[in-house]
């Protein structure tokens, strides 16, 4: 008992980095217990089962109820609506795979840490996502003329660096309702009703955007004549270099290639074991600015790049893209790195840039892996 | 590049504990962003939906073909078999509801650490599955007189502690064909094939004993005169003070409570805020050894406790209990804390026994909640 504890304050501290030595928090620990990523080897599947695919809960999975569940769009709209879940689904519906990322990905590579979701690069999934097109919707309600921005409510709600919070997120009208952008309010993932931790029963979809601007557990869209400035905004989510910096806001999701590490791992350290001679090396790569157009692999963490043959689905221009290629292993310890190039130039970096929330952080993976003959394999 | 690098050896380290002022390391953190916990507010769900249930993959999970799957029975049988998805699915079925801990849970809450999959409180699920009795499998194949033990073979292959291995476990004839334990190969879960993760396409379900019995990805089953004595049953899953002590083997679960955390998190410590007044505390209580009979609450860290209600479904006797109570709430930071005890008298301690694996360690959970008026909470 502490009687002197008694605002939120007390339990809810200010962003940090960690120390020099510090190892991962017991707060990390808990964060990463409860928030899981792609296991490595799930990039095989070209959409990820549900329970592979990367999570990210920023309070509790709300105990929601499908049949009673409204979604509301008001603010300035000409028509408030609010619509149940069969109204949702009666309307022409469309179904879009989609390459989600969280947008702390890598944060728990950087150096210094912020201290957060310790993500390392897993932080990824790929699904098909079914519901109804954002701009039918707002079609339906009528947009009034000077509306500029959706506003979008979860009904997840906790503290946040001492701040009380329903999650909610704004998105502008120019991103929102372009019919070309394809953001979507889905009811379904993979063909089968929202799971509790994708937001059952409603989420927004927004393709090519880091994960916190798909809302889920979705129960109102408000349309402001002002930009949102709320805790996900404007204090979450920014690229920030300290603390009284604003920052730019984090968007859409920067260029990524990750492989299936070869091989078997050792359970403790995860490093990979391989035969010498040829080795498929396989993968996925994305980028949220515009179609991945080239991947290259280096056995020898960077010196040397190899182009990977890559292959796009036309059908799905917001997933993934595949990459596969072929190595020669031969004995030693090999540092296997894969990195991407979109559309736009974008390059992945081999040194992380840094900012104090651990955002859009595209560092190349790395993976060790040991060549070494079968005759010494079983140790 | 490191050529004196040859050897498993190398990449295997024997098992560790962590220092003292040793935080997770970047290993412990790699193993908990692949595996993952039930977030406690899922203790809400009877069944656990299947991408919450928690998951232990000892190495990576494999890409197996449920088409091409063949499931052999060998070794000291009368008839050897070999049965492939149709085959099993083609005898009769039954359906099991079980509550599955691993091992390993709680481990991070121990001093010191011993270093391996860095559990908290949550790794734990309850699931229906549905396949075919082993006794039946068993009685087909005709059990020789000599045989003592069946020893299950699972498809992941990997490393640990410097042995190349598929992952292997043994059990008892006297527990594996006890018609009263009902231990089932298993091939669906909650109704739907199993997920890749839990074993697809066929996985061993060993009612009231820990997850490393349960093997997945099951392949072979071959019955020896003697006990089996791999990596898993003698070096991994012991209960040891040192590592030269030969400890005793791991099996069935010890009596757990948990709680959903009440009231709303704070994102990063996951600190509970409730307001003051009733708060109705809810969860789920289990153990290996029979029926839970009683679950206490206490909200001062373990001085005084209060009988919580419990409710158990008899048609499922290997899942979990149900327990509610209400909790006045009033101002100030709390520790709320709960224990089990069962039919055989175990009672959950609350100083943690330590063993170098950190298994079987069922300390109880506390959670701490800060009661604050509602005026004081938007800080």
């Amino acid at each position: 008992m502490d009687g002197s504890l008694t605002g939120l304050g007390d339990i809810s501290a200010p962003g940090r980095v960690a120390g020099p030595e510090e190892g991962i928090s017991e707060h990390e620990l808990a964060l990463a217990a409860r928030n899981h990523g792609l296991p490595l080897e799930a990039l095989r599947y070209d959409v990820t089962p549900p329970g592979l695919h990367y999570v990210l809960v920023h309070y509790d999975i709300p105990a929601t109820d499908a049949d009673g569940w409204r979604l509301t769009i008001g603010g300035r709209v000409l028509r408030p609506l609010s619509l149940g879940l069969d109204a949702l689904r009666a309307l022409p519906a469309v179904t879009r795979r989609v390459t989600l990322e969280c947008a702390g990905n890598g944060r728990a590579r950087l150096t210094p840490r912020p201290v957060s979701q310790p993500w390392i690069v897993e932080a990824v999934g790929t699904a098909d996502w079914t519901g109804v097109p954002l701009t039918a919707l707002l079609a339906e309600a009528g947009i009034a003329e000077d509306a500029a921005e959706a506003v979008f409510t979860g009904a997840d709600h906790g503290v946040e660096r001492g701040v009380e919070q329903d999650y909610r997120r704004g998105l502008p009208l120019t991103t929102a309702a372009d019919p070309a952008r394809d953001v979507l309010v889905a009811y379904a993932m993979n063909g089968a009703p929202l799971p509790p931790q994708h937001g059952s029963p409603l989420r927004l979809v927004v393709p090519g955007w880091y994960g916190m601007a798909h809302v889920k557990w979705l129960h109102d869209i408000t349309l402001t004549d002002t930009p949102y400035t709320g805790f996900q905004q404007s204090v979450a989510y920014r690229l920030r270099q300290d603390a009284t910096d604003p920052g730019e806001p984090v968007t859409v999701i920067a260029p990524r290639a990750l492989m299936v590490p070869p091989g078997f791992p050792d359970f403790m350290s995860r490093t990979r074991v391989v035969r010498p001679g040829p080795v498929a090396l396989t993968g996925r790569a994305w980028s949220g600015h515009g179609p991945v157009t080239r991947v290259e692999v280096s056995e020898d963490g960077g010196a040397a790049w190899a182009e990977a043959a890559l292959t796009s689905d036309p059908s799905h221009p917001w997933a993934w893209s595949a990459w596969h290629t072929t190595w020669t292993a031969t004995p030693g310890l090999r540092h296997l790195t894969v990195r991407a190039t979109d559309a736009d130039g974008n390059v992945q970096p081999l040194t992380a840039p840094w900012n104090r929330g651990g955002f859009a952080n595209n560092l190349v993976q790395r993976v060790e892996v040991l060549c070494i003959p079968e005759a010494s394999a079983t140790g």
